[in-house]
């Protein structure tokens, strides 16, 4: 399959990638290593809080999504890294047994001036639960190499 | 020491917690499990890219920076969590053997109307590299519990 290139992004697209299984273990592994509130770590603790059991990590289900990301379709682009994010919401707990779907919307897309072999796709992702919850919301600008550069 | 709570942040204030050495190790660790682009992996790849040399996912980098807002002093906090992100930059590379400090600045606080009990803290954290490059900046929302309820 040929890399896919900024022509590949089309405005008003969705694709979906996954599902992906989210383990008790995981959730702690990354929480003892990143994000050590006991929330994210001990689950009788974490029924006591607003999480209401064990939940992951915000950043460990954004580091999920971007495995994701990078399996669903990133690494066989000519993706050229990303200079952020725009917003970030965790709107459900992520939790262990989760299955999760990755929704990949087509925002914007435009040339990049400095750079006439880039441009810019600005994506919407949305992690969805086995329940059809979204989880986690994303707005995220990546580059892409052009197929034939403007200059 | 007593736990901080959101009477105790003021706006204007300015802290900082580390310095946090970052590894080869863990650079290429992360990148494996969450985001396995050539770029974060392949030293060699990586110095053919517009990173110049191997670098840190910018996932990896805000999860460092979590795990230094953790020990810095959520952890020894009322923090009741966060709903999230409402900007990430990544302004420089994370390379093998940089030392980040975190600087912690508070943008605002309010009450939350919805629960006398808690209030909002937005911080400004940036992550500054041992030639004082401003790394990565995000602007998080954090609730934490109050000393004294309003209700």
């Amino acid at each position: 399959m040929s890399k896919l290139h900024w022509e590949d992004f089309i405005v008003g697209s969705v694709a979906e990638y996954g599902p992906r299984l989210v383990s008790r273990e995981e959730i702690i592994a990354f929480a003892a290593e990143f994000d050590p509130q006991p929330a994210h770590m001990d689950e009788e603790f974490a029924r006591s809080t607003m999480l209401g059991g064990l939940a992951a990590s915000g950043w460990h289900t954004c580091a999920i999504g971007m495995r994701m990301i990078a399996d669903g379709f990133m690494t066989n682009s000519a993706g050229m890294g990303s200079p952020g994010i725009d917003q970030v919401r965790w709107h459900k707990p992520v939790r262990p047994g989760d299955s999760l779907t990755l929704r990949r919307t087509i925002l914007e897309t435009r040339p990049l001036k400095s750079r006439p072999d880039w441009g810019l796709v600005k994506f919407r992702f949305e992690l969805i639960n086995q329940a059809g919850e979204v989880v986690m919301t994303q707005e995220n600008i990546n580059f892409f190499g052009r197929r034939e550069s403007a200059a």
